[in-house]
């Protein structure tokens, strides 16, 4: 069976070394707090001005400020900055946080579509951490499609056969 | 509608703070990769020689040495040292990838006995370090309990009502 990650690199075109090469460098020290505040504030400002109506929909029970705030948390976190996201939320569990959205390929090319606009808005990120967030942003978001299509394969199949989860044991 | 971080702390009995209170010391530095390898060593080693076989059997399709390797990986990742985990398998992404296993409660509190007497065993990790990783690890394992109930009742929601997916807008 082929892995999350496999998939999530096939669909995007990034490698995997190219997706974590934001760890090669401490993105959050280089760029500051506050140019990831601004990229998230750019890219949902964006996502809730959308003219899609069924990709803005994907966001419609999400504030607008929780959604950046969310968001520029893990980013500060993964990228080498303070743990904030899980002080406050717990584990960023990818996958388990994206169950509820219908994270599609088009959705994926949606969503980056608006961050490289956002990328390019935000002058303080310099051409190098531009790559490497570009590489990590669009491995990330195929790797969530990937996982959404398993939990949608997982409900077709237990559905059909009615195979109910086992009991606690 | 409870967080998956409220329901951690309310079965842990630990709360978030406790839980990553590991961020406040780096770990990697301070007990370094051979502690890591030799915790999870310990820890598959019970587990695979566990008398239970429900719990034995969830890691069936495993094989120990994968087991120990992914499993201490991202303990380092997370606990201070090098992104070993994502470098080969990307995202942690815990509750997706926990998704083919029934994590109950019975199971977690069966992962933390082992976890406990495998802690116990590695001496290396000083008090004040077992301490943490312990409120980590009992967090940890509620968060995905918190995480298997969402998948089950999602699933059986939709098998009952017929609902499907949206397609792909």
């Amino acid at each position: 069976m082929q892995s999350l990650q496999d998939k999530a690199s096939e669909w995007s075109g990034v490698k995997r070394e190219d997706a974590f090469a934001i760890d090669e460098v401490n993105l959050f020290q280089k760029l500051g707090l506050q140019t990831f505040v601004n990229l998230s504030t750019k890219f949902y400002n964006r996502v809730y001005d959308e003219e899609e109506e069924w990709f803005r929909s994907i966001f419609g029970n999400s504030k607008k400020e929780d959604a950046i705030q969310n968001q520029y948390e893990f980013f500060v976190q993964r990228m080498g900055g303070p743990p904030l996201y899980s002080q406050r939320k717990g584990h960023p569990a990818l996958i388990g946080r994206h169950r509820p959205f219908p994270v599609t390929h088009r959705a994926a090319e949606r969503w980056l579509h608006h961050m490289q606009l956002a990328l390019d808005e935000t002058p303080d990120i310099d051409a190098d951490s531009k790559v490497r967030m570009t590489n990590f942003f669009r491995h990330t978001a195929f790797f969530l499609v990937a996982g959404d299509e398993m939990k949608n394969q997982n409900q077709q199949t237990q559905c059909k056969h009615g195979i109910q989860q086992p009991a606690a044991p």
